[in-house]
């Protein structure tokens, strides 16, 4: 079989998120916030129209790759060498608005298949030219950002042409799918088979099923169905030494689970070209819900309490004092305190599933959470958290026109460790960015041995905004591994947090890593300088 | 803290399994049934005393050896390298009961901690001497087979005196355990402290924790609380290179999850010394039960409908009709048929917890296992098999005496693969074991993607049984291979599965794993030959 989306997704402008139709100017009480906490609005100007510089690549090497390809799989327009500069991190979308367009690749390489994906690799290796592989392009930290030093040019290789439902097996319960498939259009594929997969990131709208598995994703459902890298029962591999299929059986002994060296990988050791994912039967009905607690505290013990016992939401988050306070769930709502009114922490409880498990998941979890202390908000702060879901990207773009510089950066520790490093970061972060920033937290996964925590910064940004960011982001990245947390919870190393990676695996975690990629990529073609220090 | 265990696990010896004291002849039932089966018994007799290859370790090697961990710790006596010669597997109790103790160790060494570990692969390093870890002494697939050659010198790195519980986490429900520890005693520590592991594979009596994790264990009550791999949080290893720490939080997206590669590594990496495994609250109720199912698929499939449901117990394992008839699950009874009567398929169905938590899930599953045509049949058979399921390879040994060879192997598949390779391996294994022989299979362990089978095979041993068991096993491995399974579930790769390891991951996931063994043990002392080819 062999099943493509009906529907393309927008691309993205190097300057912003999302779906430029979706752009919206900032809600009233967000500027009228905005402007009583940083004062009045310095709003920040956008150079859309940069220049490119030119494609480094001489012809006879792209002549070479159309001959394989085909004329329309290579691609050297200055529009679409423009869509496929970086990611989405905010120190990606201040360069662009800058007109900083340096990492912009010499071409777009569209392949059609496992084979063509295959040629490309074969090509790059012959001419010594570096390849990105482009997903969503939703990277938030710098995994679109390739080395470019040594190499006679940089592609980035666009997967938005592997977009196929490859196989459903409805007795296992798997799905094959190519990379390029995004969100939605998984979920609208395996909706037609009455599955769904249940990964849900807040890049969901964008994001690619290869890029999922190249960066460990996890999604906010994933308390639900699970972190990305557990859904993977299978992979196909393209490396420059030939293909690779890892995943005859969902478990085996068969010497280290190689599957997990491929997921997080980031492109550096191959180019995905085909997952195999457990999938499950759509969810009939789901219902959401809004708890307060008296404190972060509280109401994380009582996610502990819930994940040590087994009985766990679809959906499960915690806001912190000031993240609930500044409400920022709802932005059409930012600083009203809305339904959660004033003090506490709000915490999102959603189920799905079909009827009689949401109701008996949902009853035994209130349970739980009254006993614990909890005081139900009724089923609005739920909704309300879910209809915007996936908005708060674009609430960002809103917020640099304005002159607030927003970022996020998450962690995850174990249980007994998360209020150490839930104030150590937030410390390092207040500190860096000094007097008036905001800094906001929640509890994004649970596990039963720990929790991440999901920080959002916003602070006036200033004229020197990318570099006040990175000093601020180090300082947290720094905090994490002395708090003994991980540098990154669910958005991977690229090439921002390269620099820690030695603190999280070790002098010789990066050794093994380099290894690897020796062996599987020897003249350090794929994504250099992304993930391997 | 540090706490070590009250009693010492009994030693086996090279040609039986487990605690001498505790070996039986064969009951009636089973010698009545083996005559009517095999014809008269051809009891073998067992060389128990047969002398060993003298050690091949200089005395200088060994002199240096002992300066740095002390005299007590470095031993060549013939007992104790002849109880650390090869591991559990048929094969090597039938070479160890011919006298063949060719394998034996030059030395063992027994180091006390970490840095003790460290210090014996500094100086195997030196002297070229080959490292072979030794934890329970229960590999079944050649793990302490290693390879000879090339080398100064093999010993035996007994981690049997590093056994302390070094850390209990309440908050993270976490603890920190030493690799030496067995199943019991790990459990007996635990229990002090109200908290449980709950890993129980069939060799939990003896095996250790650090085999746990250097071979991907998987236990009999995996349904509930999943395969050791899963269980395990951080890991401390000591290789020629240096200490390696990992885990800094339950999950990350800092690149690929490099725990991973070191379970499964199967001492060839590194010297698994520390084990932070997640732990549960102690059961305190427990309910057992039988269910009878007109056929293996038809049970298989119900295990299926349970997996995918998510509502498991939290032992699961299902017969198939040669299993069921000879009603292996209770040794005293072998042949007899028990409660279970003529027919059909004997599935186990296990719960442990809280006594509130055993009900329910219990009620659930028996609702939905009824719903599917399943007969229930008591706890009787639950509680028979519950009473006997560490006692087979007793059993094998009064097999062996009477001169039946028994042997198991396993595979898994996804589920829509379960019954081609079942009938494959099933026909294999018949063919090559020629008129006469039994084989039996059971469903050990369950996902929600697939399922694990795992075979028992008796036949009348003969003059070869060592050669034709080779010829059975090669082609049951073939089999798993043209099935699509994989080549082991839950018993590692050792020497035994090498020449199928290509077919499991790939020419790269073999040059893979080359290229992190070179990069980690540079010198190729650790445990030479096992795992990578």
């Amino acid at each position: 079989m062999s099943e493509t989306p009906s529907q393309v997704q927008p691309e993205m402008h190097p300057t912003r998120w999302g779906d430029p139709g979706r752009a919206t100017p900032l809600p009233d009480a967000a500027a009228q916030l905005v402007e009583l906490a940083f004062g009045p609005a310095a709003p920040r100007p956008t150079l859309d129209g940069a220049p490119l510089p030119p494609s480094g690549l001489g012809s006879e090497a792209l002549d070479a790759l159309r001959s394989v390809l085909g004329d329309d799989a290579v691609l050297v327009g200055d529009d679409v060498r423009r869509l496929r500069t970086r990611g989405k991190s905010t120190p990606d979308l201040l360069r662009a608005r800058a007109g900083d367009l340096a990492d912009a690749p010499d071409a777009v390489v569209r392949p059609a298949d496992h084979d063509a994906v295959a040629a490309v690799l074969s090509w790059a290796v012959e001419h010594h030219v570096g390849v990105v592989p482009f997903g969503g392009g939703t990277s938030v930290t710098g995994g679109l950002a390739a080395r470019r030093d040594g190499f006679a040019g940089l592609v980035s290789l666009d997967l938005g042409a592997m977009r196929r439902l490859l196989a459903v097996d409805p007795v296992s319960m798997t799905a094959t799918l190519e990379p390029g498939l995004r969100g939605p259009e998984v979920e609208a594929l395996l909706a037609a088979h009455g599955l769904t997969l249940g990964h849900y990131p807040q890049s969901f709208e964008h994001a690619s099923i290869g890029g999922f598995a190249a960066t460990r994703s996890s999604g906010q459902s994933s308390a639900g169905y699970g972190r990305f890298d557990a859904m993977v029962v299978a992979l196909r591999v393209a490396t420059p030494r030939g293909e690779w299929r890892l995943g005859r059986a969902p478990a085996s002994a068969a010497g280290p689970d190689l599957r997990q060296l491929v997921l997080g990988s980031e492109g550096a050791f191959g180019v995905v070209t085909e997952v195999t994912v457990r999938v499950r039967p759509r969810p009939a009905a789901a219902r959401y819900e809004g708890w307060r607690w008296p404190s972060f505290t509280a109401g994380a013990d009582a996610m502990r309490r819930l994940a040590q016992s087994g009985v766990l939401p679809t959906v499960l988050r915690l806001s912190d004092e000031s993240e609930t306070a500044l409400n920022l769930a709802r932005p059409d709502a930012i600083g009203s305190g809305g339904s959660v009114g004033s003090g506490g922490c709000l915490m999102i409880t959603g189920f799905e599933g079909d009827d009689a498990a949401v109701v008996a998941r949902r009853d035994a979890v209130a349970d739980v959470l009254a006993g614990l202390g909890g005081e139900p908000l009724g089923e609005e702060p739920g909704q309300s958290w879910r209809a915007g879901r996936f908005d708060a990207p674009y609430l960002r773009d809103s917020m640099l026109d304005a002159g607030v510089l927003v970022e996020t950066l998450e962690t995850a520790a174990f249980w007994s460790g998360r209020e150490r490093l839930y104030d150590t970061v937030r410390t390092a972060l207040t500190d860096a960015l000094g007097e008036g920033a905001l800094v906001l937290c929640h509890v994004s996964h649970v596990y039963e041995t720990g929790c991440s925590l999901y920080f959002t910064v916003a602070a006036p940004a200033g004229d020197d905004a990318l570099e006040r960011w990175q000093v601020a982001k180090a300082a947290a990245t720094d905090a994490m591994v002395a708090a003994g947390g991980t540098i990154t919870h669910h958005h991977a190393v690229g090439t921002d947090h390269r620099p820690w990676l030695a603190d999280e695996i070790g002098d010789l975690g990066v050794s093994v890593l380099r290894a690897v990629k020796a062996d599987l990529d020897p003249t350090g073609v794929l994504n250099p300088g992304v993930l391997v220090p």
